[in-house]
Order: C-alpha cells, then sequence, then structure tokens
C-alpha cells in the first residue's frame, strides 16, 4: 500500500523549494495555490489507487518478447491508458499542442508519486517527456505539426536512442549512420542497446529519437545528428503508414524493472529505416542534452519515489511485525518491531533520505523553472547555471539515497525481506539502475567537478555558498530552542564543504586534472549531503502552517539528519582532500599482468 | 572467473592474525608452514576450477520443489561429492570420527574460497560444520556413534531448525513441541521455516538440528530442547530406515543464493517425528549457541567472499571495457576505464572492503583457536571472550562490505551491471541475505553493547582498545615514511572509540539502556572500522616476505583504507553520542494512527 505524502510535498515544494516564485511569474499567473493542491490530490489518488497496484504484477510478469514484439505486463495497457486519459502525460507540455504548460515543479512532484506507485512505470512517458521536450525546442514546425500533439497526449510514446554496444558514456564512438535521402529524409542504420521502452504494446506508434552519422560528418561529438525515427510512417492525414525499417531484436534479462522492456534496436536491416532530421545536421547533441538534463532529474526523482515507497513499506511491516520486547515495554506481549531504538534508527535513516532526496530534486526543478520564466537575459543565465550546477546533484545523490534506504528496507524486513513475495526487494532490484543510467552518478560528479564548478569562472559557486550561509544564519536567527545546534552543525558542514570546494578549484586550476576527478565523487556526496542539510533545516524552521504535528515530524527529521547523514560531511571532506595521491598510484593494470 | 588470492590469505593468516599462536601450540604441532601452503593451494584449486565456475548455473537454474522433494541445481550434486572426496568438510571436526582436527583460522581461509567460489554452495556445509560442533560437544556417546563420522565426512548434511513464523530473532515465541515416548526418543512436531537446505538430493540423509519445547518446559528461552531428527532413520547396522515423520512444504523464492534451498518443514504431520536429545532437556539453547558462534563467523566470511569475487570480476571488467580518455592518456583510442580516477577509487574500496574484511574474520577464528588451545582457565576466559567481542564485528562488518563491495561492482560495470547475464548482479543480490540470517546486523550491535562490552566488568574491552593503541605504537614506531601518517590517522580513530565506548557503556551503567542500544549500530561500525584499520596498518608496517609488489601493495590499501573508511569514523562517533534523543523520541505508531 502506498500513501501520498501529499502535504510533505506541498510543504516541500512552498515553504522550502520556492514554488511561491514560479507562482508569481506572469506565466504561471493562473497557479494559485487551490489548483496547486487539486493537481497534487489528484496524481497522489492516482498513484495510490492505479498505479502501486501494479507494480508488483509488473515485476513478477515483466514483458513478454516473441518475433520482434513485446507484450506488456497484464494490465499495464489500461493502467497507461487511463493515466493518459487523465491528462497527465502533458503536464508540462506546451499549450500550442494540447500540454497543460504547467511548472516543472509540479511535475517533479507527481512524478515522485508516479515512481512511488511504480517506477518502472513512470519510466516510460519521463522518455516520452524527453522527446517532446527535443521536438519543442528543436524540431521543424512540420514535425511538430505530425507528431507533437500526439506524444503529448501520450496516444504515442517516444524513446531516447544513444547507446550502442562500444558507446556508453562514451559518445565519442557512436556509428550508427544516417544518409540523405532525396525526399529531405534520411536512412538510417546501425544498432542501439539498453533502449528503454524501445518496442511495446502500450501504444499504436512509438517515436525514436536516434542519434547516428551523416558520411561526411566529423569524428567526434561533434559529428552527431539527431534523427525522429517512427515506428510506423505517418501519413499526411496522421494516420499510419508502412512499418519503418526498425525493429527490437531482443530485451534485457534485468535486475529490475522488469516492467520496462530494455530494447535492443535495429535500424535499417532492409535498406535503411527512414528518419526526419531534429535541428540542424552535426548538432544533435545539444538537441539530445535538452532531453538528458531533464532526464537526470526524473532519475533522481525515482529515487526518490523508491526511497519514500520503501519507507512506507518498512513502516508498516514494522509496526505489525511483533518480536522481543523493546525497552520501557512490559508484559509478556513481544513488541512491535518499530518500537525498537535500532529499527526506529532504520527507519529514520530511510526517512530523512527520502526527504533529503525531496528537497534535492524539488530545488533543481525550482532552477529549470526560473530559468525558463527569466526575464532577463542576467536572470536567465544565473538560473541556468543554478539548473546546471544542481542536475548532477539532483540525479545523484537521491539515486544513491534510493538504493540505500531500499537496501536498509530489505534489512528492516529481516528475514522476509529476502522473500521475493514480500515486495521489499523489488524496490532494491528497482532502485539499483537509477545511479547508472542517464550518467552514471561518478560522471555526475566528473560533470559537477569539471563543468559546473567553473561556471561564471568559479563565481556561481561561490554565490551559492554565499546563499547556503545566509539560510544558515537564518536558521540560527529563528532561535528556537526545539532546533538543537542545528545551525552550528551546517556551520561546520559548510565550512567542510568551502574547503573541498577550494581544494578541487585549485587542482584544476593547477591543471591537476587527475587529482580534481579521483576526489570527485565524495565531492558531490559532501556537497548534496550539505545543501539538502540547509534545506531540511530551512524547512524545520518554517512556521507551522497550523499542523503542529507535521512540524514536529520535519524538525525530528532535519535534527535526526544533522547527527548521521550530516555527518559524513567531514570525512567527505578528509577524503576528498586526501586522498588523490593513493587512488591515483593504484595501478590495476600492474595486478592483471 | 576467479583466482584465489592465496599469498594474502596466507600473509593475513600469519603476519596479521597470528597463526604462528596457533602453530605453536601443542595441539597443532604438526601444522608446518609447508602444509599450511598446501591446503591453501588446494582449496583455492578447488574453489576457483571446480565451484566458481557452478555460481552462475546455480543462480540460473535454481533448485526445483516438486512433490515434497528438492532437486539441486545440475551438476550440483557431483560438485558436492567432489568436494567432500576431498576431505573438506571436516576440517576443523575431531580426528576421532574422521575429521582433521585443523584450526579455524585455516577453516575460514578455506571458507572465504569456498564463497568466492558461490555463496550458495558454501552455505550447505556451513550449516553440516555448525550440527557436527553441536554433536561434538553435546550429544551422548551413542547419537555419536551413529551420526557424527558420515557428518564429518559429508555423506550426510545437517541443519539448524530455529526458525518459526511467529519466531525469528526472539525465540522466547517458538512453539514447537517434543513429547517423550517410551524408549527414550521424543516425538516433534511443528512447522519451521528458512530451513537452510532443509531438503535436497545431495546427500542420502539429511539431519535436522531441531529446537522444541517440552510439555513441560518453563516458559522462555530457558523451555527449549535441542532433538536430532533425521530424515530418514538410522537402523542399528547404520543402514538407512525408515523416512521420518518430517517433509518439506515448500522453498522460498529467494532474491539471491538461488541454489540453495531455504525450506519451510513440517514435524509430526503423522503423529511426531522420531528424534533424539542432545544434551540435556531444556539447555537446548547452550547447545544451539555453539552452532550460532561460530554460524556468525561462517556468515561474516561469505561478505568476504562475495567482496572479493565481486572485486576481481569489476576489475577485469574495467580492465577491459573502453570509454573516454582518462587523464594522461593520449592519442585517439578510448582508455580501459580501470585508468579513470574514479574507478580506480571505486575499486580500491571493494578491495579495502574485501581485506578489510578479511583481517576482521581471520582475527576473530584466531580468537576461537585460542581459546580451543588455552591451557590455563584464565587463558580460556579471556580468548573466549575475546572471542565473543569479535564475533558481532566478524559477522555485520563484513556482511555490509560484502553488500556494499558489490553494489559498487555493478556500479563500475554501468549499464551492463544491471543485465543479468553479466554476473555483477547476482553478487549483490546474493550478499543481500548475509546481514540479515544468524542474527541481523542490528542485532550483532546490540549483542556487542548489551553482552560484550559488560564481559569482566568491562575489562575486557579496556584491554581490547589499550592492544590497538600498542599495536598503533608499534606502526608509528616503524617510522617508515610509505606509511604516510596513517599512525596518526589510527589514533584519532581510536580516541573516537574511546570515546564512544565510554559514551556507551556510561549509558548502560545509569541503566539508561535505550540510548546504549540507539547508538548500538553505528558503534558497532566504528569499533569494527578502527579494528580492521589498526590490523590493515600492522599488515602493511609487516616486511615484504621478498615480495616487493605485494607489500606495496597492501600500504597502497591500507592508505586509501585511513582517508576513506576509516573516515566514518568521527562522523560514527558524533552520532553515537548526540543522536540517541531525537531517535527515542521518533514515535512510528503516532505516523500510523
Amino acid at each position: 500500500m502506498y500513501r501520498a505524502p501529499i502535504e510533505e510535498i506541498a510543504f516541500t515544494l512552498k515553504q522550502v523549494c520556492g514554488l511561491g516564485d514560479i507562482q508569481a511569474s506572469e506565466r504561471h499567473a493562473d497557479l494559485g495555490d487551490d489548483l496547486v493542491e487539486a493537481i497534487l490530490n489528484e496524481a497522489g489518488r492516482f498513484a495510490a489507487e492505479e498505479i502501486a497496484p501494479m507494480n508488483v504484477v509488473g515485476d513478477r510478469k515483466g514483458t513478454i518478447f516473441a518475433d520482434g514484439k513485446v507484450k506488456a505486463a497484464p494490465g499495464w495497457r489500461d493502467l497507461y491508458h487511463n493515466w493518459i486519459e487523465g491528462g497527465w502525460n502533458g503536464l508540462t507540455a506546451t499549450p500550442d499542442y494540447g500540454g497543460q504548460g504547467l511548472p516543472m515543479m509540479l511535475s517533479a512532484a507527481a512524478l515522485e508519486m508516479w515512481n512511488s506507485g511504480s517506477m518502472a512505470f513512470a519510466l516510460g512517458p519521463t522518455l516520452t517527456i524527453g522527446a517532446v521536450e527535443a521536438l519543442e525546442k528543436h524540431a521543424s514546425d512540420a514535425l511538430k505539426e505530425t507528431y507533437l500533439a500526439k506524444l503529448i497526449s501520450g496516444e504515442w510514446m517516444g524513446t531516447m536512442n544513444l547507446t550502442e554496444p562500444q558507446a556508453g558514456s562514451d559518445l565519442n564512438a557512436l556509428t550508427a549512420k544516417a544518409e540523405r535521402a532525396e525526399d529531405g529524409s534520411y536512412r538510417i542504420s546501425g544498432q542501439k542497446i539498453f533502449i528503454t521502452y524501445g518496442e511495446h504494446d502500450l501504444t499504436d506508434n512509438i517515436i525514436h529519437l536516434v542519434l547516428a552519422r551523416l558520411p561526411d560528418a566529423p569524428a567526434g561529438t561533434r559529428g552527431i545528428s539527431l534523427f525522429l525515427v517512427p515506428k510506423f510512417l505517418v501519413n499526411a492525414d496522421g494516420s499510419l503508414g508502412a512499418h519503418n525499417d526498425v525493429r527490437c531484436a531482443g530485451v534485457e534479462h534485468k535486475l529490475g524493472i522488469h516492467a520496462s522492456p530494455t530494447c535492443t534496436m535495429v535500424f535499417g536491416d532492409e535498406g535503411g529505416a527512414t528518419g526526419y532530421l531534429i535541428g540542424e545536421e552535426n548538432r544533435g547533441l545539444a538537441c539530445m542534452f535538452t532531453m538528458m538534463n531533464n532526464a537526470r532529474l526524473a532519475v533522481g526523482i525515482q529515487g526518490l519515489g523508491i526511497a519514500e515507497r520503501a519507507y512506507q513499506e518498512a513502516l508498516s511491516y514494522a509496526l505489525e511485525r511483533k518480536q522481543g520486547r523493546a525497552p520501557g515495554d512490559s508484559g509478556p506481549a513481544m513488541s512491535p518491531i518499530a518500537r525498537h531504538p535500532d529499527i526506529k534508527r532504520n527507519l529514520l535513516a530511510m526517512k530523512t533520505r527520502a526527504q533529503a532526496a525531496r528537497v534535492l530534486c524539488f530545488a533543481c526543478a525550482h532552477a529549470i523553472d526560473m530559468s525558463h520564466i527569466a526575464e532577463t537575459e542576467e536572470d536567465r543565465k544565473f538560473w541556468s547555471e543554478r539548473a546546471g550546477l544542481l542536475t548532477p546533484l539532483a540525479k545523484a545523490l537521491p539515486t544513491d539515497f534510493g538504493v540505500e534506504a531500499a537496501s536498509i528496507g530489505v534489512q528492516i524486513h529481516g528475514g522476509m525481506g529476502f522473500i521475493e513475495e514480500t515486495g521489499a526487494a523489488q524496490y532494491l532490484r528497482d532502485a539499483r539502475i537509477a545511479p547508472i543510467y542517464e550518467g552514471t552518478n561518478g560522471i555526475q560528479a566528473i560533470d559537477l567537478v569539471t563543468r559546473k564548478l567553473p561556471l561564471s569562472g568559479g563565481e556561481h559557486i561561490k554565490a551559492f555558498l554565499g546563499e547556503l550561509a545566509g539560510i544558515i544564519e537564518g536558521v540560527a536567527a529563528s532561535n528556537l530552542p526545539e532546533l538543537g545546534d542545528m545551525a552550528i552543525h551546517l556551520t561546520e558542514a559548510l565550512r567542510d564543504l568551502e574547503e573541498a570546494t577550494a581544494w578541487i578549484m585549485t587542482a584544476q586550476a593547477e591543471g591537476r586534472m587527475a587529482d580534481a576527478l579521483a576526489g570527485a565523487t565524495p565531492y558531490l556526496r559532501l556537497a548534496g549531503l550539505t545543501f539538502a542539510g540547509v534545506l531540511l533545516a530551512k524547512g524545520a524552521a518554517a512556521s507551522d502552517d497550523g499542523h503542529k504535528a507535521a512540524r514536529d515530524q520535519r524538525i525530528l527529521l532535519a535534527r535526526t539528519y544533522t547527527f548521521t547523514l550530516l555527518k559524513e560531511v567531514a570525512g567527505l571532506k578528509a577524503d576528498v582532500t586526501g586522498s588523490s595521491e593513493v587512488i591515483l598510484a593504484f595501478d590495476p593494470e600492474a595486478l592483471a599482468s
């Protein structure tokens, strides 16, 4: 069972992550609190009542591949159609083609709940929305006319085709081919792997966005173009025509997200699939980045959704399961394990991770929205940089938290957690992909260190750290005794973050790139833990909106956080600034010989 | 592929964990270095050549349950019989019944390799050996005569039947019944769950050790007796008689260790299974603890085995897989990912965990051996207490490390890590049970805090901490420049461990048991991390035995450890000493209402 945490989500959007800034903009002038609440409530209801019960079915039945076709798990086609009939697919898409034009923050909140319902389900539309964004921004009007409305409604789904066997993280190595045809279209050929929802029977057509190289393209990533390749060609009247020269050659047998078909796609076996250029030739990577950046946030939200769902299930189990006698309990009866201090610790470890993931994801969504509504070039630049800075934090830390929370959830279940019938293990299996896809968390860390810290000549991160200090000052100035020493703990953590940041930036400035890269992963965790801690404290210091129990709970979580996750920070700083010499001295190739 | 790390194992046994103390004893006077080496080499060969290749078969095929019978995975019966023909089952068992009487340290070393080969395989004999230990120590001569030789040779396997649906960690709640029969035997009835290797076709007979209550037994754990219940009754001449009144009602569908059948066992459906009392009536728990303590170390070794195997596979993948260009590499070719600093960090994170797990497990085995060979009552007490202190550390930390290392291994594989064909995911699935069974790691932490810290009125832990300080002094006195500041880092960690220990013991002394319990889990990790760090430093400071490359590698690992895992210690101390108030204030039951 899943209960959508509407109150926490709404509070985090409004009081912690700045939804008010978005509501105050001209573009979202219609988005009153009532509408926000109505949307959250209805999304929460759908996630809890419709999606959540189908999660286990999707896991056990998975998808079935035969003769190039993929059959969705039982009930999943109906689920998907109910979902798109609710208008959920086009939440952020342009109203010009039937979308609702809502801000990313609301979409992030809904996406959390879809993922709590079922990560394998929420994943498909995430890809479609990525395709919508790429088309909105880069496609010709003709392509938009033909494809956009149906992708926005969800009548058709979209995919992203980047990976090839030899080209995963390194798109330089990409070899899929595109040749110009006489009619202005292209003939696409090549094999793509790990294509999420590459083939299925949820929709009548599937719109593949495919990276490929023209024959005369420069080497490397500057020679990659993006093409739209529909499964079925579309006639002038919008009806479906012939099957394109693309087929699914198989689906992977995966650790988790069994209901999400991960396909090997073969393009051009019979001479070349018909594709249409999106944007300009050889500029495909820029288009793809449009999809990828938001997709990274969307994957972060998967970690959030799993952490919350796993927490709820573990809590429910811990309240029912009785073993031993907790301190303070008397009489012959066994205590619910939720009363044992160690189980309380574990439950809090899960819940603090869920809430920390939430503030990170919503803060990133806020920055993306701000970059969209910015009215000056300066503001646009600032918020684009902020979104850029927060994206690796919002992708990596929440996905790590998702795995950690799910694993703690298994532990709380004891032996039952290892039995698949319980469902606890599914969260761990599903969650494990999120730190990997859309750029491994190691690549997020490299992105943070090599591309984001240097933004505006290092001034952006400096300003960001200054803002955190300001929030901490505000928490301290609130003088609330119930917060304890929270501001002191945060000030220490921020100092560690400042020192680690200076160390990494100095290494880069001095050309010691390998030193900076060796510390990238602990640096990312350190930065994300500190930022999340500051936001949790901001929420704890906020007024109670008349709901004291909820506020007490927020304070308890924020205080727990300062004694647990935040306490990793000092060690991470020591690691960033101390370990590069030994790490770089490690020579794995010498071991192999 | 698995390559047994014989040199590291031998070095750790001898130079770090004190195998020489055991070899110097009268009981093991025959155990020269040559024999040790021969045993390790042959065990390593069997693990690498015979067991390791069957691991994936066991995972994919699992066991098949039908009509109360369990069929092992293809090839597993032959594998088991080859293994027992090598005499491996009786390594530590008494020579009186065909065992080899070798010390636990050697058995631990071999068990690491069996588990690296296949955790699901190594698990079965672990249970048999537990049964052997219980019989050796507590059974009547008649029972020994009938059962011991065949359990020691491995011709029959043994099981442990504790858990019932309502009684997992809490044996007070156990309800299986035993009634006295006229012939001196007993009639056993009740249902047991999660019985590892409870039914299978590897051996012709299976010897169940079953906890049950007599009708007139006192309530609680003082009313539990231990019975031997053979699957087939044994005739006076040793041949097999009638099928006993015990059957397997099903096997669990688990996250991992698919080749290990986890059975629901039903005793006495047809009037009562014939059982024979082991030890005294109502004293079954003491007998069971004999099995459980060594089983806890054996489970810790599972974590070690998985960490080492997962590391080797990830290393091998990272050397083959090419993506991007590592710092310092030039030319158009992609670099093996093993050259990227972040991957080096991840490989080291796995390897430091494997080596830290190894020193913890072997040190615990050493203490057990010392308690067996002790010649004075005082020594016996000291080493029994030391084994007691180290057992929760050797169970919990290595099993957590196993999960952590396997998860990092999945990450190093990128998208391929999530695909079951790669095998990386199996290590994670298999490893995940080890922190749960034989007493969850939370229960280990409670055991450490409530039973082990108070040993000898708190003097034992005090002496232990003093010994650690002595080893660190030795490392510092070695004055080896290549060790860097290792002794300083360790001294800081030890101070944190001392402070955390004092905090917990004070809480207990003042009757604030809930405070102590709230910090038990981070305290265990803190203690284990510090102890392992000290032992790794001891190894790093030791001479190179003429093999410089191996010594350089040990120093690199120990130095990496001091900047990474050891740096968790300060945060853990802050957690232990700071978080209990907020953790105990958490009221999960209020959330449910």
